[in-house]
């Protein structure tokens, strides 16, 4: 449904500065935006981006105004505090989702009778609750995934195709978890014995708090005894790996590829870019955030941005980055002083010489 | 079926150097090659290899006859010009495939009324396929693979077991994608508001073109708007993680665990070998080769190789390398020198002394 | 069912060193433990903490004991030769395992005619067993795993949900896959022909000895010809990528998110910590143990450990790293060394044209 840029100003509760008739049929990030398209701008340093960009109408800021002229652009603005806001919702607008349909449980799933399973729940074809599970109200389990005996589910849960929970797991409310992530799965642990790995059993489970998401592919061990932990508001992305007894805190931001060892644990609001690894026991404090590969094998204050392995803090290892950059010239430098020093010495000893030899002339 | 050495130079329409008649019961590659049994050597350089080698028959290039001598070589000799290529034909003769089992739509897969399958499309038991989903001719869908509702298949695709893709993907002719690879979760992308992390609803695809192959385990997820999109002919191994809106060229390979933020493009031909990093929005031009493990932060040019992080062309790497390992003798030889220049300060000083006393005394 | 200090040293062959009737409900990792509670410390070094915990109750080494005194300690002391052992014993006997039910061969499960199922094995809804495939006794084949076409699985083998194993895998006894795990997809191997990859067939199949446990999400590709081989009693954490005609020794220890690439072959007792990286053919030495993220291009002996990409001796990479922290520093010794190499030069020309002065003067 086309709307115009008055349209939209209206809905925004602001008003259009240039044209307000122009035709409005979607939304879409300035590089991708056609005339007919509404993009935005989060900030007003990009302002010269946007006008030169194909998009016929623009979200801005307000502190972009004053750098707009009747001259420099040709497009429709809408000004409003923050255009991110309001650009995610005329995406909504534009992209209306499909009514979801109930299902229900499908009776090509296989569910125990021994399981509970809340109100407007569906589950799919295929997909497995085994003995002992509890399932909350308006979850969707999708095919495939399967739920091991007595894990407990609560309210508003996705567990997309293939997610497998091991026995005994526990998600609370608003959890997501993509297709084909493994929670529960036993913890790596073996002692040597007699020069066999002899495995200990991991009796623990994994506990996921309210409003957690869980990419594709990404595995979350049990713990030996008690539980590993993912704390509330904290999103994980695809192909993450979390050890055994592994206590994250609330709202991380953990990405792709991430690695912890067993017993990690960390502070609220940290983030770790992508391939990060962490070495088993460490803790990370509040807000701290690791920068993509770093390495780290021992505890790391909070609110400091790390890169490298080992993790350092960032001016630091940009400082060494560029010491090891001008590290072959220096080599050179060296070599240089060394010439000239050997020089200065035999040019001392050579006027030593003189001197002794005007002495003994004198 | 057994051969001998003229029998396959006849097929190979050459001839043979040494014993015509020994019999070949099989190929392997040279290191494992027995007696009765034909290997290759790609490179004439390899010759001395190859005649050390335990295999009876030997496929070599031209360039390679004027190494062997009657007393070097107790081998039957094939000179073809691409000996891989010619290789790859015998290794077929000797393992003749089974002749594929139609076997259609098996009556336990779970195939909505409203999708359209194409000739001679195989569908396995437990495979799940969505309202509106269209599959081209002569796929294979195997055991628990998903396809969400709405996404198109073209022709002679193959779907390996418990492959997932969500809704509203799009795959062009002749894609493989290995076992437990998901196509098209959610970006990874949140907003903080209050404290929290708001999801970012993804509306995009993924786009993937003609003769894409996947590896297992493997995560590509879709786009916010518009579609992340993997080139023609391009290759990809097991568990690589492509992010939301990437734009990957044709024919690139991408190794194991590697890792392209959000966003991020790539030219053609590209190379990444394992565990190489991307961060998002990053361009990478056409011919670039990434040595494994590399970090890319910035823009990079193609037809370069580039090594480690931040990823730098491969000679300035190996320089920085090299330096590094002598950094501890460089430290060693910065004091020594700072030694002498002390000794150098004070024998000056010392003689500026002797000197004035010496005018003194004259 | 809660013991006292002094049944547990009973059952242990011990005595108790103070209260011995203090009940015991359960048994926790020294960090987590209450005062009813059994926990351990494995070595004497770690009295003092072991002492200041909450637990009630202590396992400890002999070396330990004098460390002991009536008034640094309130708690019951437990002495035995190995307190993990014990330790572990007891945390069996807290947490008893449900008697395995055994299910046989579900009727929901698509077992081909043609396969052989041994005694007492299970095999779950919406697992698929292909043609020809033989499966030994006391296995449990769980939700969701497809068996390849051909393959043979030894005795008291467990396949979690969704493990795939290609057609054509050998798996000998005991052997443990985690869910979601990949064996036998086509390894990575292509031929470039007029600006095409062409795909390499691979033949050959993945062969894994007795006792060998493998993580979730873990892919170990098929050989060329041949076969990717792990050896006895290795241990695979999650997220581990194992190429074509790798060949893994005995005992191996590989942590999350390693990676070898092809034809990698390794001793026994051989250790990789998460995210090493191995490139094609190299070979790592029996007892050599791999830092995290070491990167490997070249074969390494073994009995060594090292960390770093390219991965060097511990003590050499620890000097290195040093090395490079003070490397900012030792610039900025080296521009003093540069003036103060100067000044001298100055000070000689000086002294060398006051000579001159005076030798005229005189």
């Amino acid at each position: 449904m086309p709307l115009t840029a008055l349209d939209v100003a209206n809905r925004l509760q602001s008003t259009v500065l240039g044209e307000p008739n122009r035709p409005i049929t979607g939304a879409a990030i300035l590089e991708d935006a056609a005339p007919d398209q509404i993009a935005y701008i989060k900030d007003a340093k990009k302002i010269a981006k946007g006008l030169e960009s194909a998009a016929g109408t623009l979200l801005i800021p307000p502190a972009a105004v004053e750098k707009v002229t009747e001259s420099n652009c040709d497009k429709s603005l809408i000004v409003v505090d923050d255009p991110q806001e309001a650009f995610l919702q005329l995406v909504a607008h534009f992209h209306p989702e499909p009514t979801p349909v109930s299902i229900g449980i499908s009776e090509h799933a296989f569910v125990a009778p021994t399981a509970k399973i809340g109100e407007e729940t569906d589950i799919h074809p295929t997909a497995v609750i085994e003995d002992g599970v509890e399932i909350g109200a308006r979850c969707v389990i999708h095919p495939g995934a399967v739920i091991g005996r007595g894990s407990r589910i609560g309210n508003d849960c996705v567990l997309y195709p293939h997610v497998v929970l091991y026995p005994g797991m526990q998600l609370a409310d608003r959890v997501v978890i993509h297709a084909c992530s493994v929670i529960g799965a036993d913890g790596f642990g073996y002692r040597q014995i007699k020069g066999e790995h002899v495995k200990i059993p991991h009796y623990g489970t994994v506990i996921i708090e309210d409003d957690v998401e869980i990419g594709a592919c990404t595995t979350i061990d049990r713990s030996f005894l008690g539980a590993t932990r993912i704390g509330r508001g904290s999103k994980i992305d695809n192909q993450v790996m979390i050890g055994h007894n592994c206590n994250i805190g609330r709202h991380n931001i953990l990405v792709s590829h991430v690695g912890f060892a067993g017993s990690v644990s960390t502070g609220d609001y940290v983030i770790c870019a992508g391939q990060v690894g962490v070495a088993d026991h460490v803790h990370i404090g509040d807000g701290a955030v690791l920068g993509a590969k770093c390495g780290v094998h021992k505890d790391l204050p909070g609110g400091v941005t790390y890169l490298g392995t080992p993790a350092t803090p960032e001016s630091e290892t940009i400082r060494q980055v560029m010491a090891l950059r001008k590290l072959p010239e220096l080599r050179t430098k060296v070599k240089e002083l060394e010439t000239q020093i050997q020089q200065l010495q035999e040019q001392l000893r050579q006027q030593l010489n003189d001197d002794r030899s005007q002495c003994s002339a004198a």
